[in-house]
């Protein structure tokens, strides 16, 4: 199977604040997914997703508060002072075949414990609201040394979240491991979690 | 009918391009409707449907190439060197009873025709992959200076987006009242327009 790169991606993709410190990103993404941030896996997919008329799903660009911006003449625009805001939203969303899909991902080097405080209320806030409207709602996690993906729906995510209120203040890979669906990394796409949406959509049909 | 401000927007919105010269925009706000941009009319009845549960939808962060940034002791990170990027999607999507929503948001000071130049190639392209995955799509058009909006679906817009190759470069505003939804400025929400998605959502049922 061909594995098609497209060029010149990493000046298509919104570089993560993470990635602003890693020189060598480009060289690690020659070298196919090993090595890639669940952020990287999750563009690529999403790339295949929608060259293959299967979903249209991007992560949004990291919101950035503008100060000062010169305008060179005979040159583009300079932002000379920004700053980092706080999104108000998750960083994926998109439509899959009729349905709104939303999520957040997260990655840790735990090898079991996942950390509640990788959430923020924001993030739960929002989830929450956009599963009120009627949106496929979850988190991607991915434990980084174990080399393990779990699509999280939100609803499972809130319990653990509320769990924080009589002191947890983690939660346990059995935990994820039961209460998620496990998705494996792959080629094309590099991550396939839209198996997993599709699996989601319909156990929630069932419930109805 | 008490209109209600929420503290702060200004800082809570991304500035657009355009408003970074605009010295006085808070001040415009302060004084209603009249004279806000079309965008900050969208962003005011996003919040206003956010809050009462009645849809999530957010404008998309304006995507950045961040080059260089500054990491201060004691202090935020600054971003010292960066240039705006040309975003791949339309500036707003989310999710409404159910459904994906995605659009773009178009102001003209024309009295008459609607310059085909307003719209780039990438967001038709995106309509229409997110048209054909099942969202609801579309663009909102205000003539300023008619104080008149237009909700006009994306097949309007692909048919007149097509006519360039005809030579067509511009809609006549007969043809935009022909095929749009109009809507009317107003408070709470200061531009009704899931209105018209609602409407089209309706539309598209009877046709199937």
């Amino acid at each position: 199977m061909k594995i098609n790169y497209p060029d010149g991606r990493i000046f298509n993709s919104q570089p993560s604040k993470s990635s602003l410190h890693t020189t060598n990103a480009k060289k690690k993404l020659i070298f196919g997914d090993r090595g890639m941030t669940l952020e990287e896996e999750i563009n690529e997919s999403n790339k295949y997703y929608r060259a293959h008329d299967i979903a249209v799903i991007y992560k949004k660009p990291t919101p950035i508060q503008i100060v000062k911006v010169d305008y060179p003449k005979r040159s583009k625009a300079v932002i000379r002072e920004a700053y980092f805001r706080q999104a108000s939203t998750t960083d994926y969303n998109g439509v899959y075949n009729g349905y709104y899909v939303d999520f957040e991902a997260k990655e840790t080097k735990n090898k079991n414990t996942f950390p509640l405080k990788n959430f923020h209320q924001h993030q739960i806030d929002h989830l929450k609201m956009c599963q009120k409207q009627g949106g496929i709602c979850f988190v991607i996690i991915k434990y980084v040394e174990l080399k393990r993906y779990f699509v999280m729906p939100a609803d499972e995510i809130f319990i653990h979240w509320d769990a924080q209120f009589d002191g947890a203040k983690s939660i346990q890979l059995k935990d994820i491991e039961k209460g998620s669906i496990e998705i494996k990394a792959d080629y094309n796409p590099t991550l396939p979690y839209i198996n997993a949406v599709q699996q989601l959509i319909e156990s929630g049909k069932e419930k109805k």
